[in-house]
């Protein structure tokens, strides 16, 4: 029987794991996992492609994925067969068959980013594997006017290193602060053609000293345009980020 | 230094603990944690009294604590010290003085449970610990026809035994679902002046059957009038659970 190429939409709680990218077999990763259930099923290595790297400890509800199989039943029975082989912090909500090119890196237009930050004098319980608690109020109004001059095509060196090359140059479509139905989550809507490593939660650890008032709207600037990596605030932590989507042609 | 009596709002992450209620040392309770906590702070035994008895897994954003304490700077102070004593799946909200013969259990006048039900074709590896998976399709409306009739003062037999006594008799002042902001989380809001042992999850266990088209609804209110707990449907898991609220006069 011939392999066909897959793609699926991945979601994932990544508490327990060290990043997406497949590392030294003892580390666990998101990419192992799925390689491992598809081993099983295929009784054969099937090597996984994602579109986006993310971090230890970093979130994804629309992760996208590409592999080649050798299936001779629908789509909807590999999806269950998938994740009767995923462990629960990790399942495929959906999966379509795909052009024997796709890849789901090279072939991204965008890909969208939540962060979630929980910003009331005590920490929650039950957000805290969600969201980056900070008890110091934070103004919303001017975070949303820095965060609208990170829109278009800028060099962002001050907030993060490209994966390979020296290219720093990216451009973001949209980059927003809102309040989730919650008054006390805040969620930073972040959409590009593609992002340097650690570059959203740098932007959030940024816009947060715009938020508490130590920097004004202009050092936030002068920050930006320094290009100068040292310049950035305080990354903020893993477990407040969430890769949403990854959208295609 | 006298003692003074402190009531505060407790929140948890219960998937670690078997329930509030203190049991053997070996067993980790939400109790026994927040015991620890005072011990510390203290240097001696200080026993807390909660409003609920939480079963394991289940959770609480709004669970009530009571305690005496020799304390002498303010109530922030405490609260303080109180979270920087506590691990990160349990925090205390808030902290006021109370009379000396506030006690939480016997002063409440109601209490307010959510029960989150994620209803999509595939599980959700970031809402699995806050809700129940049921990938079969649910109507809302017999479901809310069903729950209209739990309200008002009822012997709820059939969903629960007392956790003393023979009386299961126990007043419902609302319950009804809703669809969350996310469209697949069902929400199940019910309020009462007690309820029995499990009682709101053998409620969802039963409505979740009239929900698929197992039970009509007439089926659900002869199985509520039979008051015979053999009648009910399956106990919905506890992670779907969460305590929101006690009120007091």
């Amino acid at each position: 029987m011939e392999t066909r190429r897959f793609r699926a939409t991945v979601e994932y709680d990544g508490t327990h794991y060290c990043g997406f990218q497949r590392q030294v077999p003892s580390r666990p990763t998101i990419q192992a996992r799925l390689e491992q259930a598809l081993a099983r099923i295929a009784s054969r290595p099937v090597p996984v492609t994602g579109a986006g790297r993310t971090d230890t400890g970093v979130h994804a509800s629309g992760q996208v994925i590409s592999f080649d199989l050798a299936w001779s039943h629908d789509e909807e029975a590999l999806c269950r067969a998938l994740n009767a082989n995923l462990p629960a912090d990790i399942a495929v909500r959906d999966l379509m068959p795909a052009a024997a090119a796709f890849h789901p890196r090279f072939a991204a237009r965008r890909r969208l980013y939540h962060y979630y930050l929980y910003n009331a004098p005590v920490r929650s319980p039950l957000r805290r594997l969600r969201s980056w608690h900070l008890s110091r109020p934070l103004a919303l109004a001017p975070m949303n006017e820095a965060a609208a001059a990170l829109v278009g095509e800028h060099d962002f060196a001050t907030f993060g290193r490209p994966p390979q090359g020296d290219n720093t140059v990216r451009t973001v479509y949209r980059a927003h602060w809102s309040r989730h139905d919650e008054e006390d989550m805040l969620v930073f809507a972040v959409e590009g053609n593609a992002f340097l490593q650690r570059m959203v939660r740098s932007l959030v650890g940024s816009l947060r000293l715009v938020g508490d008032g130590r920097w004004s709207v202009a050092d936030f600037l002068a920050a930006f345009h320094a290009r100068d990596r040292a310049r950035a605030g305080q990354t903020a932590p893993p477990e407040g980020l969430c890769l949403v989507a990854v959208f295609y042609d």
